[in-house]
Protein backbone atom coordinates (compact mmCIF):
# COMPACT_ATOMS: atom_id res chain seq x y z
CA UNK A 1 0.00 0.00 0.00
CA UNK A 2 2.24 2.75 -1.08
CA UNK A 3 1.27 6.02 -3.28
CA UNK A 4 4.98 5.95 -4.79
CA UNK A 5 5.43 2.29 -6.00
CA UNK A 6 2.52 2.52 -7.62
CA UNK A 7 2.65 5.40 -9.47
CA UNK A 8 6.32 3.90 -10.23
CA UNK A 9 4.13 0.81 -11.88
CA UNK A 10 2.60 3.45 -14.40
CA UNK A 11 4.00 2.36 -17.76
CA UNK A 12 5.16 5.62 -18.49
CA UNK A 13 7.81 6.05 -15.68
CA UNK A 14 8.97 2.71 -15.54
CA UNK A 15 11.31 4.09 -12.57
CA UNK A 16 11.48 7.45 -13.40
CA UNK A 17 9.74 8.55 -10.51
CA UNK A 18 9.56 12.04 -9.27
CA UNK A 19 9.89 11.63 -5.66
CA UNK A 20 8.86 14.74 -4.30
CA UNK A 21 5.80 14.61 -6.47
CA UNK A 22 5.27 11.42 -5.40
CA UNK A 23 5.38 12.18 -1.77
CA UNK A 24 3.05 15.40 -2.03
CA UNK A 25 0.54 13.07 -3.94
CA UNK A 26 0.18 10.56 -0.37
CA UNK A 27 0.33 14.31 1.50
CA UNK A 28 -2.83 15.93 -0.32
CA UNK A 29 -4.26 12.59 -0.05
CA UNK A 30 -4.08 12.53 3.42
CA UNK A 31 -4.74 16.61 4.25
CA UNK A 32 -7.99 16.35 2.45
CA UNK A 33 -9.41 13.52 5.14
CA UNK A 34 -7.76 15.30 7.57
CA UNK A 35 -9.79 18.51 7.04
CA UNK A 36 -12.75 16.40 6.16
CA UNK A 37 -12.13 15.30 9.42
CA UNK A 38 -11.63 18.17 11.14
CA UNK A 39 -14.57 19.97 9.53
CA UNK A 40 -17.04 17.27 11.05
CA UNK A 41 -15.14 17.44 14.25
CA UNK A 42 -15.41 21.26 14.88
CA UNK A 43 -19.59 21.06 13.82
CA UNK A 44 -19.39 18.65 17.43
CA UNK A 45 -17.77 21.66 19.09
CA UNK A 46 -19.50 24.72 20.13
CA UNK A 47 -20.52 26.43 16.74
CA UNK A 48 -20.20 30.31 17.04
CA UNK A 49 -18.78 32.70 14.11
CA UNK A 50 -14.93 31.43 14.49
CA UNK A 51 -16.00 27.82 14.40
CA UNK A 52 -18.16 28.35 11.56
CA UNK A 53 -15.18 29.96 9.52
CA UNK A 54 -12.68 26.66 10.38
CA UNK A 55 -15.86 24.85 9.12
CA UNK A 56 -15.82 26.20 6.06
CA UNK A 57 -11.69 26.72 5.28
CA UNK A 58 -11.32 22.72 6.08
CA UNK A 59 -14.21 21.89 3.66
CA UNK A 60 -12.33 24.32 1.50
CA UNK A 61 -9.11 22.95 1.89
CA UNK A 62 -10.19 19.12 1.72
CA UNK A 63 -11.67 20.05 -1.85
CA UNK A 64 -8.96 21.87 -3.29
CA UNK A 65 -6.64 18.95 -1.65
CA UNK A 66 -8.73 16.21 -3.48
CA UNK A 67 -8.84 17.60 -6.68
CA UNK A 68 -4.85 18.66 -6.88
CA UNK A 69 -3.91 15.06 -5.61
CA UNK A 70 -5.86 13.41 -8.12
CA UNK A 71 -4.26 15.58 -10.85
CA UNK A 72 -0.72 14.66 -9.41
CA UNK A 73 -1.58 11.42 -9.43
CA UNK A 74 -1.92 11.02 -13.16
CA UNK A 75 0.81 9.97 -15.39
CA UNK A 76 -0.70 9.91 -18.69
CA UNK A 77 -0.59 12.38 -21.49
CA UNK A 78 0.82 15.54 -19.80
CA UNK A 79 -1.15 18.47 -17.94
CA UNK A 80 2.04 19.93 -16.47
CA UNK A 81 0.85 23.70 -16.46
CA UNK A 82 -2.34 22.90 -15.15
CA UNK A 83 -0.63 20.71 -12.46
CA UNK A 84 1.33 23.82 -11.43
CA UNK A 85 -1.01 26.15 -10.79
CA UNK A 86 -3.15 23.31 -8.49
CA UNK A 87 0.13 22.77 -6.54
CA UNK A 88 -0.24 26.62 -6.38
CA UNK A 89 -4.04 26.76 -5.42
CA UNK A 90 -3.37 23.91 -2.54
CA UNK A 91 -0.41 25.85 -1.19
CA UNK A 92 -2.93 28.77 -0.82
CA UNK A 93 -5.81 26.45 0.37
CA UNK A 94 -3.36 24.68 3.39
CA UNK A 95 -1.52 28.21 4.61
CA UNK A 96 -5.47 29.71 5.23
CA UNK A 97 -6.79 26.30 6.82
CA UNK A 98 -3.48 25.71 8.86
CA UNK A 99 -3.87 29.66 10.23
CA UNK A 100 -7.32 29.34 11.24
CA UNK A 101 -6.99 26.27 12.64
CA UNK A 102 -3.79 27.29 14.87
CA UNK A 103 -6.12 29.81 16.20
CA UNK A 104 -7.89 26.81 18.01
CA UNK A 105 -7.12 24.91 20.97
CA UNK A 106 -8.65 21.21 20.24
CA UNK A 107 -6.72 18.41 19.16
CA UNK A 108 -8.45 18.30 15.65
CA UNK A 109 -7.76 21.43 14.84
CA UNK A 110 -3.90 21.27 15.74
CA UNK A 111 -3.41 17.92 14.07
CA UNK A 112 -5.07 19.92 11.17
CA UNK A 113 -2.93 22.77 10.93
CA UNK A 114 -0.23 20.66 11.17
CA UNK A 115 -0.93 18.58 8.52
CA UNK A 116 -1.88 21.57 6.06
CA UNK A 117 2.00 23.41 6.89
CA UNK A 118 3.56 20.19 5.68
CA UNK A 119 1.26 19.55 2.64
CA UNK A 120 2.34 23.06 1.66
CA UNK A 121 5.57 22.66 2.13
CA UNK A 122 5.53 19.22 0.05
CA UNK A 123 3.65 21.52 -2.78
CA UNK A 124 6.62 23.96 -3.03
CA UNK A 125 9.02 21.08 -2.91
CA UNK A 126 6.78 19.44 -5.73
CA UNK A 127 6.73 22.60 -7.77
CA UNK A 128 11.01 22.98 -7.79
CA UNK A 129 11.39 20.03 -10.02
CA UNK A 130 9.27 21.69 -12.51
CA UNK A 131 11.43 24.79 -12.85
CA UNK B 1 -34.35 22.21 -8.41
CA UNK B 2 -32.55 25.40 -8.58
CA UNK B 3 -28.76 25.71 -7.75
CA UNK B 4 -29.60 29.72 -7.41
CA UNK B 5 -32.55 29.77 -5.61
CA UNK B 6 -31.25 27.13 -2.81
CA UNK B 7 -28.01 29.36 -2.52
CA UNK B 8 -30.42 32.28 -2.12
CA UNK B 9 -31.97 30.59 0.75
CA UNK B 10 -28.30 30.37 2.79
CA UNK B 11 -29.35 32.25 5.68
CA UNK B 12 -26.41 34.49 5.35
CA UNK B 13 -27.50 35.08 1.68
CA UNK B 14 -31.00 36.31 2.28
CA UNK B 15 -31.66 37.93 -0.97
CA UNK B 16 -28.46 39.33 -1.91
CA UNK B 17 -27.38 36.76 -4.39
CA UNK B 18 -24.67 37.19 -6.00
CA UNK B 19 -26.12 36.18 -9.80
CA UNK B 20 -22.71 35.38 -11.85
CA UNK B 21 -21.51 33.37 -9.09
CA UNK B 22 -24.71 31.33 -8.54
CA UNK B 23 -24.38 30.85 -12.59
CA UNK B 24 -21.23 29.64 -12.88
CA UNK B 25 -21.47 27.42 -9.46
CA UNK B 26 -24.46 25.18 -11.68
CA UNK B 27 -21.84 25.66 -15.33
CA UNK B 28 -19.30 24.15 -13.10
CA UNK B 29 -21.00 21.57 -11.85
CA UNK B 30 -22.31 20.78 -15.29
CA UNK B 31 -18.94 20.81 -16.47
CA UNK B 32 -17.81 18.39 -14.12
CA UNK B 33 -20.19 16.02 -15.52
CA UNK B 34 -19.65 16.39 -19.06
CA UNK B 35 -15.60 16.07 -18.59
CA UNK B 36 -16.64 13.07 -16.61
CA UNK B 37 -18.90 11.78 -19.38
CA UNK B 38 -15.91 12.73 -22.19
CA UNK B 39 -13.36 10.96 -20.85
CA UNK B 40 -15.38 7.77 -20.48
CA UNK B 41 -16.58 8.19 -23.65
CA UNK B 42 -12.74 8.59 -25.30
CA UNK B 43 -12.26 5.28 -23.14
CA UNK B 44 -14.28 3.66 -25.86
CA UNK B 45 -13.05 5.09 -28.79
CA UNK B 46 -10.16 3.79 -30.48
CA UNK B 47 -6.80 5.03 -27.99
CA UNK B 48 -4.07 6.26 -29.42
CA UNK B 49 -1.50 9.35 -27.97
CA UNK B 50 -3.88 11.94 -29.15
CA UNK B 51 -7.31 10.29 -27.32
CA UNK B 52 -4.89 9.55 -24.07
CA UNK B 53 -3.94 13.18 -23.73
CA UNK B 54 -7.79 14.03 -24.06
CA UNK B 55 -8.98 11.49 -21.29
CA UNK B 56 -6.14 13.17 -19.32
CA UNK B 57 -7.17 17.35 -19.50
CA UNK B 58 -11.31 15.89 -19.50
CA UNK B 59 -10.63 14.06 -15.97
CA UNK B 60 -8.12 16.85 -14.45
CA UNK B 61 -10.51 19.50 -16.03
CA UNK B 62 -13.75 17.39 -14.13
CA UNK B 63 -12.00 17.29 -10.58
CA UNK B 64 -10.42 21.03 -11.22
CA UNK B 65 -14.41 22.19 -11.92
CA UNK B 66 -15.79 19.30 -9.05
CA UNK B 67 -13.95 21.04 -6.47
CA UNK B 68 -14.50 24.92 -7.47
CA UNK B 69 -18.15 24.38 -8.05
CA UNK B 70 -17.95 23.27 -4.00
CA UNK B 71 -16.15 26.06 -3.12
CA UNK B 72 -18.07 28.30 -4.84
CA UNK B 73 -21.43 26.66 -3.26
CA UNK B 74 -20.67 27.78 -0.19
CA UNK B 75 -21.59 30.71 1.66
CA UNK B 76 -20.81 30.03 5.39
CA UNK B 77 -17.78 32.16 6.90
CA UNK B 78 -16.12 33.84 3.96
CA UNK B 79 -13.03 32.46 1.63
CA UNK B 80 -12.84 35.03 -1.08
CA UNK B 81 -9.22 35.19 -1.89
CA UNK B 82 -9.47 31.42 -2.57
CA UNK B 83 -12.57 31.02 -4.63
CA UNK B 84 -11.24 33.79 -6.65
CA UNK B 85 -7.35 31.87 -7.34
CA UNK B 86 -9.71 28.72 -8.11
CA UNK B 87 -11.79 30.47 -10.35
CA UNK B 88 -8.45 31.42 -12.25
CA UNK B 89 -7.50 27.57 -11.83
CA UNK B 90 -10.98 26.18 -12.92
CA UNK B 91 -10.62 28.98 -16.36
CA UNK B 92 -7.08 27.43 -17.17
CA UNK B 93 -8.29 23.75 -16.93
CA UNK B 94 -11.36 24.71 -19.00
CA UNK B 95 -9.57 26.45 -21.81
CA UNK B 96 -6.69 23.23 -21.54
CA UNK B 97 -9.64 20.95 -21.79
CA UNK B 98 -11.54 23.12 -24.47
CA UNK B 99 -8.37 23.43 -26.93
CA UNK B 100 -7.92 19.55 -27.02
CA UNK B 101 -11.39 18.50 -27.28
CA UNK B 102 -11.79 20.57 -29.95
CA UNK B 103 -8.83 18.65 -32.13
CA UNK B 104 -11.72 15.43 -32.23
CA UNK B 105 -14.45 15.11 -34.82
CA UNK B 106 -16.97 13.77 -32.21
CA UNK B 107 -19.96 14.78 -30.87
CA UNK B 108 -18.65 14.27 -27.07
CA UNK B 109 -15.93 16.07 -27.15
CA UNK B 110 -17.44 19.04 -29.31
CA UNK B 111 -19.89 18.75 -26.74
CA UNK B 112 -17.34 19.00 -24.11
CA UNK B 113 -15.12 21.70 -25.52
CA UNK B 114 -18.35 24.43 -25.66
CA UNK B 115 -19.04 22.99 -22.11
CA UNK B 116 -15.64 24.39 -21.17
CA UNK B 117 -15.48 27.50 -22.88
CA UNK B 118 -19.06 28.53 -21.79
CA UNK B 119 -17.86 27.55 -18.03
CA UNK B 120 -14.33 29.25 -18.28
CA UNK B 121 -16.50 32.71 -19.68
CA UNK B 122 -18.63 32.24 -16.80
CA UNK B 123 -15.70 32.27 -14.04
CA UNK B 124 -14.22 35.45 -15.81
CA UNK B 125 -18.04 37.11 -15.22
CA UNK B 126 -17.94 35.44 -11.39
CA UNK B 127 -14.68 36.70 -10.95
CA UNK B 128 -15.76 40.32 -12.22
CA UNK B 129 -18.07 40.60 -9.47
CA UNK B 130 -14.97 40.60 -6.73
CA UNK B 131 -13.56 43.44 -8.29
CA UNK C 1 -25.26 21.71 -21.68
CA UNK C 2 -27.66 18.43 -21.71
CA UNK C 3 -26.45 15.00 -19.79
CA UNK C 4 -28.62 13.43 -21.62
CA UNK C 5 -27.50 14.10 -25.08
CA UNK C 6 -24.19 14.04 -23.62
CA UNK C 7 -24.14 10.60 -23.08
CA UNK C 8 -26.07 9.74 -26.18
CA UNK C 9 -23.11 11.07 -27.56
CA UNK C 10 -20.82 7.93 -26.42
CA UNK C 11 -19.98 5.63 -28.98
CA UNK C 12 -21.27 2.92 -27.09
CA UNK C 13 -24.80 4.42 -26.85
CA UNK C 14 -25.39 5.11 -30.60
CA UNK C 15 -28.68 6.37 -30.03
CA UNK C 16 -29.97 3.22 -27.70
CA UNK C 17 -29.98 6.15 -24.56
CA UNK C 18 -31.84 4.66 -21.19
CA UNK C 19 -33.71 7.82 -20.94
CA UNK C 20 -34.87 7.07 -16.61
CA UNK C 21 -30.79 6.85 -16.23
CA UNK C 22 -29.98 9.74 -17.88
CA UNK C 23 -32.50 11.22 -15.84
CA UNK C 24 -31.13 10.14 -12.47
CA UNK C 25 -27.79 11.01 -13.40
CA UNK C 26 -29.02 14.45 -13.67
CA UNK C 27 -30.96 14.46 -10.67
CA UNK C 28 -28.34 12.70 -8.52
CA UNK C 29 -25.54 15.49 -9.40
CA UNK C 30 -28.51 18.02 -8.52
CA UNK C 31 -28.95 16.01 -5.16
CA UNK C 32 -24.97 15.90 -4.73
CA UNK C 33 -24.97 19.75 -5.08
CA UNK C 34 -27.97 20.77 -2.75
CA UNK C 35 -26.82 18.33 -0.27
CA UNK C 36 -23.37 20.03 -0.04
CA UNK C 37 -25.09 23.48 -0.17
CA UNK C 38 -27.90 22.38 2.82
CA UNK C 39 -25.02 21.24 4.86
CA UNK C 40 -23.18 24.43 4.72
CA UNK C 41 -26.29 26.44 5.02
CA UNK C 42 -26.92 24.38 8.22
CA UNK C 43 -23.44 25.42 9.53
CA UNK C 44 -24.87 28.86 9.34
CA UNK C 45 -27.88 28.01 11.53
CA UNK C 46 -27.45 28.11 15.56
CA UNK C 47 -26.11 24.47 15.91
CA UNK C 48 -27.88 22.00 18.13
CA UNK C 49 -28.48 18.53 18.12
CA UNK C 50 -30.73 18.59 15.42
CA UNK C 51 -28.84 20.99 13.25
CA UNK C 52 -25.67 18.47 13.88
CA UNK C 53 -27.81 16.03 12.12
CA UNK C 54 -28.65 17.68 9.76
CA UNK C 55 -25.42 18.38 8.61
CA UNK C 56 -24.42 14.71 8.99
CA UNK C 57 -27.14 13.51 6.50
CA UNK C 58 -26.57 16.06 4.04
CA UNK C 59 -22.93 15.54 4.02
CA UNK C 60 -22.97 11.43 3.99
CA UNK C 61 -25.88 12.23 0.99
CA UNK C 62 -24.34 14.44 -1.03
CA UNK C 63 -21.03 11.99 -1.00
CA UNK C 64 -23.28 9.19 -1.96
CA UNK C 65 -25.34 11.04 -4.76
CA UNK C 66 -21.67 11.92 -5.97
CA UNK C 67 -20.49 8.50 -6.52
CA UNK C 68 -23.67 7.30 -7.82
CA UNK C 69 -24.37 10.07 -10.60
CA UNK C 70 -20.38 9.33 -11.25
CA UNK C 71 -21.25 5.53 -11.65
CA UNK C 72 -24.40 5.97 -13.87
CA UNK C 73 -22.94 8.26 -16.31
CA UNK C 74 -20.21 6.02 -17.42
CA UNK C 75 -20.62 3.46 -20.52
CA UNK C 76 -17.44 1.86 -21.77
CA UNK C 77 -17.58 -1.69 -20.34
CA UNK C 78 -20.19 -2.43 -18.20
CA UNK C 79 -20.32 -2.42 -14.48
CA UNK C 80 -24.09 -3.20 -13.70
CA UNK C 81 -24.57 -5.17 -10.66
CA UNK C 82 -22.68 -2.42 -8.56
CA UNK C 83 -24.82 0.30 -10.50
CA UNK C 84 -27.49 -1.28 -9.41
CA UNK C 85 -26.66 -1.92 -5.59
CA UNK C 86 -25.03 2.11 -5.75
CA UNK C 87 -28.45 2.99 -6.98
CA UNK C 88 -30.12 1.33 -3.54
CA UNK C 89 -27.52 3.10 -1.42
CA UNK C 90 -28.64 6.40 -3.01
CA UNK C 91 -32.22 5.51 -2.42
CA UNK C 92 -31.50 4.96 1.48
CA UNK C 93 -29.18 8.09 1.20
CA UNK C 94 -31.82 10.20 -0.06
CA UNK C 95 -34.77 9.07 2.27
CA UNK C 96 -32.80 9.40 5.66
CA UNK C 97 -31.94 13.14 4.38
CA UNK C 98 -35.33 14.36 3.16
CA UNK C 99 -36.65 12.56 6.46
CA UNK C 100 -34.37 14.63 8.26
CA UNK C 101 -34.48 17.74 6.49
CA UNK C 102 -38.28 17.78 6.47
CA UNK C 103 -38.01 18.45 10.48
CA UNK C 104 -36.56 21.75 9.68
CA UNK C 105 -38.77 24.90 8.64
CA UNK C 106 -36.62 26.67 6.91
CA UNK C 107 -36.11 27.09 3.02
CA UNK C 108 -32.68 25.26 2.64
CA UNK C 109 -34.01 22.36 4.26
CA UNK C 110 -37.17 22.56 2.69
CA UNK C 111 -35.70 22.55 -0.53
CA UNK C 112 -32.97 19.42 0.35
CA UNK C 113 -36.16 17.39 1.26
CA UNK C 114 -37.99 18.05 -2.10
CA UNK C 115 -34.84 17.50 -4.18
CA UNK C 116 -33.90 14.16 -2.14
CA UNK C 117 -37.32 12.36 -2.35
CA UNK C 118 -37.11 13.29 -5.83
CA UNK C 119 -33.73 11.74 -6.62
CA UNK C 120 -35.15 8.89 -4.93
CA UNK C 121 -38.02 8.11 -6.91
CA UNK C 122 -35.79 8.57 -9.78
CA UNK C 123 -33.72 5.78 -8.91
CA UNK C 124 -36.32 3.25 -8.27
CA UNK C 125 -37.54 4.45 -12.15
CA UNK C 126 -33.71 4.08 -13.03
CA UNK C 127 -33.71 0.55 -11.03
CA UNK C 128 -36.94 -0.87 -13.26
CA UNK C 129 -35.60 -0.68 -16.49
CA UNK C 130 -32.85 -3.41 -15.33
CA UNK C 131 -35.77 -5.93 -14.69
CA UNK D 1 -0.14 12.13 9.80
CA UNK D 2 -2.49 9.20 11.22
CA UNK D 3 -6.10 9.05 10.61
CA UNK D 4 -6.85 7.16 13.59
CA UNK D 5 -5.50 9.66 15.95
CA UNK D 6 -7.54 12.21 14.09
CA UNK D 7 -10.72 10.54 14.50
CA UNK D 8 -9.77 9.56 17.99
CA UNK D 9 -9.55 13.86 18.32
CA UNK D 10 -13.28 14.23 17.53
CA UNK D 11 -15.05 15.49 20.40
CA UNK D 12 -17.99 12.85 20.33
CA UNK D 13 -14.89 9.99 20.65
CA UNK D 14 -12.96 11.19 23.33
CA UNK D 15 -10.94 7.88 23.60
CA UNK D 16 -13.85 5.30 22.59
CA UNK D 17 -12.04 4.56 19.14
CA UNK D 18 -13.69 1.80 16.70
CA UNK D 19 -10.12 0.53 15.33
CA UNK D 20 -11.32 -1.71 12.42
CA UNK D 21 -13.35 0.82 11.66
CA UNK D 22 -10.78 3.61 12.05
CA UNK D 23 -8.42 1.19 10.12
CA UNK D 24 -10.83 1.12 7.37
CA UNK D 25 -11.09 4.64 6.60
CA UNK D 26 -7.47 4.57 5.95
CA UNK D 27 -7.49 1.67 3.70
CA UNK D 28 -10.51 2.81 2.13
CA UNK D 29 -8.79 6.40 1.37
CA UNK D 30 -5.54 4.52 0.20
CA UNK D 31 -7.83 2.19 -2.23
CA UNK D 32 -9.43 5.25 -3.99
CA UNK D 33 -6.18 6.41 -4.85
CA UNK D 34 -5.05 3.50 -5.95
CA UNK D 35 -7.53 3.19 -8.34
CA UNK D 36 -7.82 6.02 -9.44
CA UNK D 37 -4.03 5.12 -10.51
CA UNK D 38 -4.75 1.89 -11.81
CA UNK D 39 -7.66 3.70 -14.50
CA UNK D 40 -4.87 6.43 -15.48
CA UNK D 41 -2.31 3.59 -16.00
CA UNK D 42 -4.63 1.17 -17.87
CA UNK D 43 -5.41 4.12 -20.33
CA UNK D 44 -1.62 4.58 -20.98
CA UNK D 45 -1.80 0.81 -22.03
CA UNK D 46 -2.93 -0.77 -25.08
CA UNK D 47 -6.81 -0.40 -25.15
CA UNK D 48 -8.37 -3.33 -25.69
CA UNK D 49 -11.78 -4.59 -24.73
CA UNK D 50 -10.35 -6.02 -21.20
CA UNK D 51 -7.84 -3.16 -20.80
CA UNK D 52 -11.45 -0.61 -21.01
CA UNK D 53 -13.43 -2.55 -18.72
CA UNK D 54 -9.90 -2.51 -16.26
CA UNK D 55 -10.32 1.36 -16.56
CA UNK D 56 -14.49 1.53 -16.12
CA UNK D 57 -14.12 -0.87 -13.19
CA UNK D 58 -11.01 1.29 -11.24
CA UNK D 59 -12.55 4.08 -11.71
CA UNK D 60 -16.04 3.02 -10.46
CA UNK D 61 -14.05 1.65 -7.33
CA UNK D 62 -12.35 4.62 -6.44
CA UNK D 63 -15.57 6.34 -6.75
CA UNK D 64 -17.36 4.04 -3.96
CA UNK D 65 -13.88 4.02 -2.18
CA UNK D 66 -14.05 7.56 -2.28
CA UNK D 67 -17.17 7.73 -0.62
CA UNK D 68 -17.84 5.13 1.79
CA UNK D 69 -14.20 6.73 3.32
CA UNK D 70 -15.84 10.09 4.14
CA UNK D 71 -18.82 8.43 5.55
CA UNK D 72 -16.76 6.17 7.60
CA UNK D 73 -14.80 9.44 8.63
CA UNK D 74 -17.96 11.06 10.14
CA UNK D 75 -18.62 11.42 13.48
CA UNK D 76 -21.20 14.24 14.62
CA UNK D 77 -24.16 12.91 14.44
CA UNK D 78 -24.80 9.07 13.86
CA UNK D 79 -25.91 7.46 10.20
CA UNK D 80 -24.67 3.82 10.87
CA UNK D 81 -27.55 2.02 8.74
CA UNK D 82 -26.61 3.74 5.78
CA UNK D 83 -22.43 3.27 6.78
CA UNK D 84 -23.31 -0.25 7.15
CA UNK D 85 -25.28 -0.45 3.52
CA UNK D 86 -21.86 1.99 2.50
CA UNK D 87 -19.43 -0.90 3.41
CA UNK D 88 -21.63 -3.20 1.90
CA UNK D 89 -21.66 -1.76 -1.11
CA UNK D 90 -17.18 -0.59 -1.31
CA UNK D 91 -16.72 -4.77 -0.70
CA UNK D 92 -18.97 -5.24 -3.72
CA UNK D 93 -17.11 -2.57 -5.72
CA UNK D 94 -13.48 -3.68 -4.16
CA UNK D 95 -14.28 -7.67 -5.42
CA UNK D 96 -15.29 -6.43 -8.54
CA UNK D 97 -12.44 -4.76 -8.96
CA UNK D 98 -10.06 -7.30 -7.69
CA UNK D 99 -11.14 -9.74 -9.97
CA UNK D 100 -11.05 -7.61 -13.17
CA UNK D 101 -7.48 -6.48 -12.59
CA UNK D 102 -6.39 -10.18 -11.38
CA UNK D 103 -6.81 -10.88 -14.97
CA UNK D 104 -3.67 -8.57 -16.21
CA UNK D 105 -0.05 -9.70 -15.65
CA UNK D 106 1.17 -5.85 -15.34
CA UNK D 107 2.34 -4.70 -11.97
CA UNK D 108 -0.50 -1.73 -11.42
CA UNK D 109 -3.02 -4.11 -12.02
CA UNK D 110 -1.14 -6.70 -9.66
CA UNK D 111 -1.20 -3.96 -6.99
CA UNK D 112 -4.82 -2.36 -7.63
CA UNK D 113 -6.17 -6.28 -7.18
CA UNK D 114 -3.94 -6.71 -3.75
CA UNK D 115 -5.47 -3.08 -2.41
CA UNK D 116 -8.59 -3.87 -3.66
CA UNK D 117 -8.85 -7.00 -1.86
CA UNK D 118 -7.40 -5.80 1.73
CA UNK D 119 -10.22 -3.03 1.32
CA UNK D 120 -12.61 -5.49 1.39
CA UNK D 121 -11.41 -7.62 4.19
CA UNK D 122 -11.53 -4.51 6.60
CA UNK D 123 -15.06 -3.79 5.58
CA UNK D 124 -16.25 -6.80 6.51
CA UNK D 125 -14.08 -6.20 9.80
CA UNK D 126 -15.71 -2.65 10.37
CA UNK D 127 -19.18 -4.18 9.68
CA UNK D 128 -18.80 -6.87 12.24
CA UNK D 129 -18.15 -4.37 15.29
CA UNK D 130 -21.84 -2.82 14.53
CA UNK D 131 -23.60 -6.53 15.10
Amino acid sequence: MSIAKMIAAHPDVAGNLNEPLALVVKHMMYCAAICTSCADACAAEEVDAMRRQCIRVCADCADVCDAAFKLATRRTGSNEALLQTMLRTCIEACIICADHCAMHEDDHCRRCAEMCRECAADCEKALATFQ
